[in-house]
């Protein structure tokens, strides 16, 4: 029978600006008795973004004009959307105090991604990763160097959704795993060919890896274990919609 | 070290219509050794569905005139597009051959969760429950009342999202769990004051309990074990956002 295991890789410290992830990461798991072949790892984007610097001092922003006056319709810090906004390719939606934005990357999330929560300081504020495609790949490497043992990597952070209360985990990067997982053209039991069906299996992973890195828990890496992906280069890319087939842009 | 295992309940037989689900469910997991107290049990709505009913013989089906037209454009069964209307409150896209729906419970999805596959005979499609948090209400009774032990229960379903590409597991309905994990006005690590931070927890559920479901496989009943969430009585609707609060209506 098929299982699925999903755990919290323990001995993570606190990372920090110019920290070495992949070797914190690759020293756990030796710690943890090493991975297995086809492990997925899920680390959050709190920890990639803090080892890559992705922390911004509000003390050394100023904000624009724009910033000034959306900060004074809804209450908010005008240094704080000053750094959404430089963050933002594209704002999709502004409504009840939330801008939703399209990343630099081409993520649709609230805040361009930038967060005040988890980080070191009060009065910082966390960008998400430049390239996360590449901190994965990284992490990846650094562990099939060290320990010898192929895994696939998935980067996650937390978006609201359309339609939906709550947050979830999604994939921002990934490596050493085809993003979908596709049936087109396959059968189901009864025959009916399946159409468009492509599950998206980071995302699902990311989601499952949630119920173990906990949101005050300190587990910013969990290893899922038996899950079915195909292995390939991968790139969060290949999740993103075409503005043109989006019917929600 | 919190773990959370995920496997298939094995021992489902093929699901028809008028079938006693949650007494295959309680047989299966007897015959699997047992539940334990807290266990997740996700149920596909495919299955659900199929017990209940809910299964429409296209050749019964008469389109209206704005069926017609519709199929026409996209060069769909019309006598499908009308049964996808008689299941919609609401539209709320248009377009690319794609129809996105708001159901008479509040979901938001293509084709208000009518499907062709994985249904028994070709010319019949599948409809969603009439009422998941029902049905996964009572599939928890009997696995009480049968099996003495205290679990949640999970229907689920899998939708597209905005923005992304693929699909993944939602949640329909649930029993014996908060469906939200509500952590607002909690402290993070650093002692910043979590804002508006609910995991949206039955999603979570959903989407790893679609690691061992698959798409071909037949395991229509995953098991998740040592996940954390809340109890309660727990409904769907929670997790339906109002729409005056929602940007993308």
């Amino acid at each position: 029978m098929a299982e699925v295991r999903i755990f919290g890789l323990p001995g993570i410290p606190e990372v920090r600006a110019g920290d070495d992830l992949a070797g914190m990461i690759a020293a756990a798991a030796r710690g943890a008795g090493g991975l297995e072949a086809g492990d997925v790892l899920v680390v959050t984007q709190k920890v990639v973004s803090k080892a890559e610097g992705r922390i911004v001092d509000l003390a050394t922003v100023t904000p624009s004009r724009f910033a000034l006056d959306l900060a004074s319709q809804w209450d908010k810090d005008p240094r704080q959307v000053e750094v959404v906004l430089g963050e933002t390719k594209r704002i999709v939606r502004m409504g009840h105090g939330v801008m939703i934005c399209e990343t630099h990357h081409g993520f649709i999330c609230a805040n361009a991604g930038v967060d005040a929560s988890n980080v070191e300081r009060t009065g910082t504020v966390c960008l998400l990763p430049v390239d996360s495609d590449a901190s994965a790949r990284a992490i990846r490497a650094r562990l099939r160097a060290e320990l010898g043992v192929d895994v696939a990597v998935v980067v996650s952070d937390s978006f609201g959704r359309p339609w939906r209360e709550g947050i979830v985990n999604f994939a921002i990067g990934c490596a050493g795993i085809a993003p979908l997982l596709d049936y087109t053209g396959q059968h189901d039991p009864a025959g009916y060919e399946l159409r468009v069906t492509a599950m998206a299996v980071v995302d699902e992973l990311a989601a499952a890896a949630e119920l173990v890195h906990g949101k005050l828990a300190r587990t910013p890496v969990a290893v899922i274990r038996g899950a079915e992906y195909t292995r390939g280069e991968g790139s969060v890319r290949e999740m993103i919609r075409d503005a043109e087939r989006d019917l929600f842009r």
